[in-house]
């Protein structure tokens, strides 16, 4: 079993592993460690680097007492010129119990779990998805209210090239939830009703703003530094629209004062920021124990 | 005791690695690890970058239970200008159980051997040798003969400079086995037997083909894409001249296209190629197992 | 309780840590191997290269028996812009059980420590401090002198920007030692008074040479090679105006020929430079086991 999409899970395992997660997450705050997955072997390959991704996975490959062997693409052998068949085909023959992978290129996770024995998680890959961020969105989601079901979330920003927003997009209405939208007009995929970010914080449960890339701004939209703020970021003002409990989340890293306001990420009442990162090592923990069959 | 060459090694050591290899490579596909290194540190030096060779080496190290910690050029003091002898007794003074190492220049291994107290392994240096790629790869075609002694083993490509290929000749008529190198003139040693790819692989039980880079042939040689692999490369008509039952390896990465044809490379019957990445994991550990005396 | 300066510790600490590194000194000399800290997870975040250092605390940490997941800046969020702040809070969320930080700016293991719940350990940070290179210096000097007391210490070259200096100025005075700072005008802070090397090699007990930046010297003194070693380098001529059973320290890498003669750094009888390596990764024990309540 692979987890490259979300659609590569079923609503049982999607419940199973937001049960573990919550349980792992108590677990690390307790300290408790384990030994599940002792004497097995994940390897981290990250064609893109990310600090919270890659120690995340890393992080929780330890706790449950697996090794782990990271692989940044300045080391590989794409420089070579080796295709990313053969990098799996070789991969898979120093037989890992795992692989977690990032990539640039849409569907490459799907093309490596087609080579490899062991499972495969996708950890990111171009503009496609991000299972494990939306399952940690949804952990966090659930810790904080209790439930999923029935709240309204809107997801901001560059809605085009966001693999969180479309990983969550696609989990978060399994579980119940109504996904808003919204963006600026440019970085809206086709056929998808076009909110502003107004629209869809009115009445927001939780809000969810997504990393906007300022040289994309600069170059695509022609925006000056706190022009997108003030039209489609998340300031207090634009928050107080949403509904009086609402949250605050952020995949991180965040460009502060371009799509959130410091006032609203540092906000205690609002932001549940660091509660993504720290369940997402737990959620991290939840599939490598569901996928190695621990 | 250093593995910096083939010549470092007994002719009762290489059996014993050989034997050792073989019943890891049955330990790992069976998925029973080992903590007979258990509490043990290998330092990984790469001086060059390597995906196969440091997880290899990696993976290795964990499977027998031991602590890995991988260092590589850029993290190194290299850069500030200090000597490898310094590098050396730096490494050294942290008493790791054995260290790794890969090296640009002919004998840094063995530069650095002469002040390490721990064994010290030569993961390729050079255009000089690459004692563990030799190894596996004798244990990969005894793996898939049953034997070694009396086989005619082609070596083609970029013997010049090709460390792979000097590690195998010192190594494979040890074991009973007849080697034929060739290549093009230009990439060919001085004082070689000047054999054509063609004449090496008639009758030949194995043939290896070695990587070739094309900065360097399109400089040297002023190859076009494509020209090398039907004048030097191996193609399924030039395999045709080989031996009934013959059978292809590659040390990878592999330049498909260039020195390989994919008919070839990934022909079920005929590749030994993952294979041999699978046996370098096992082949490792038992030289791990040897020099730590475990 | 963190480890951000030679003043962050109580003289009972010191002297606890000085005493836990010889043991831990000999411990590794005879293989004993600890599993106090297992199950633990130490960061390793190095905004610098190094390798000594990240290589040391690695060591130490798994020494311990500890998992160290190590982070340079080439995989670091600092690249798309994140704050340190935003970086802190991502990793502290992560629950790591220590974080050990290098970085070029004074003061940010200390930023760092505001808001990370885990001890954190400066190894390093611009031209502040480095205190657990002090820290094995100390042990080192008392392992050759069975006694820090009493003993006088040169502490030559470019004390301006360095904080191997700053934080053994701090440190051997509460020992009971006589510091005395030298090198080039141009090199040295302003209120410290002016020694030449010469005078305070002068009858010294420990002579401490620090890395100098042949940059720097080329760009700020007009140094052509070859000059600094006359002028403020240790030679042997320089080294026998010390006292006669002197000894020579350096906390590397060394730029050999600059600031020290290979005469000086490889005399067995005087340098202290390997076992000053080797201290380090037993006083970083002492550090990790203290800060882990281990």
């Amino acid at each position: 079993m692979d987890l490259l999409s979300v659609d590569s899970l079923t609503d049982a395992q999607i419940a199973a592993l937001l049960d573990r997660a919550a349980r792992f997450f108590a677990d690390n705050r307790e300290g408790r460690s384990s030994e599940a997955l002792r004497g097995r072997i994940v390897f981290n390959l990250f064609y893109e680097n990310s600090t919270r991704t890659a120690m995340s996975f890393g992080t929780a490959a330890h706790r449950l007492g697996a090794s782990a062997i990271s692989l940044s693409v300045e080391h590989s052998s794409v420089k070579k010129g080796e295709t990313l068949g053969d990098t799996a085909r070789t991969l898979n023959a120093m037989r890992p119990d795992a692989l977690v992978i990032r990539h640039r290129e849409n569907g490459a996770p799907a093309e490596v779990a087609l080579i490899m024995d062991a499972p495969v998680i996708n950890a990111g890959d171009g503009t496609n998805e991000h299972p494990t961020q939306a399952l940690l969105d949804a952990a966090s989601i659930r810790k904080h209210f209790g439930r999923i079901e029935g709240l309204r979330v809107a997801i901001c920003g560059d809605i085009r090239h966001s693999r969180v927003a479309r990983s969550n997009a696609k989990l978060l209405p399994r579980l119940g939830a109504e996904v808003r939208l919204a963006g600026p007009a440019e970085l809206m995929p086709d056929g998808v009703p076009r909110l502003t970010v107004d629209q869809a914080v009115e009445g927001a449960d939780v809000v969810m703003m997504l990393r906007v890339q300022r040289e994309r701004l600069e170059h695509d939209l022609g925006d000056v530094p706190g022009e997108y703020l003030q039209r489609h970021g998340l300031t207090p003002e634009r928050l107080s629209r949403a509904a009086p409990n609402a949250v605050v989340m952020h995949p991180g890293p965040m460009n502060r004062g371009t799509e959130i306001d410091s006032l609203v990420a540092d906000d205690p009442q609002r932001s549940l920021i660091t509660l993504q990162v720290e369940m997402g090592v737990a959620m991290r923990m939840a599939c490598l124990e569901l996928l190695l069959g621990a």
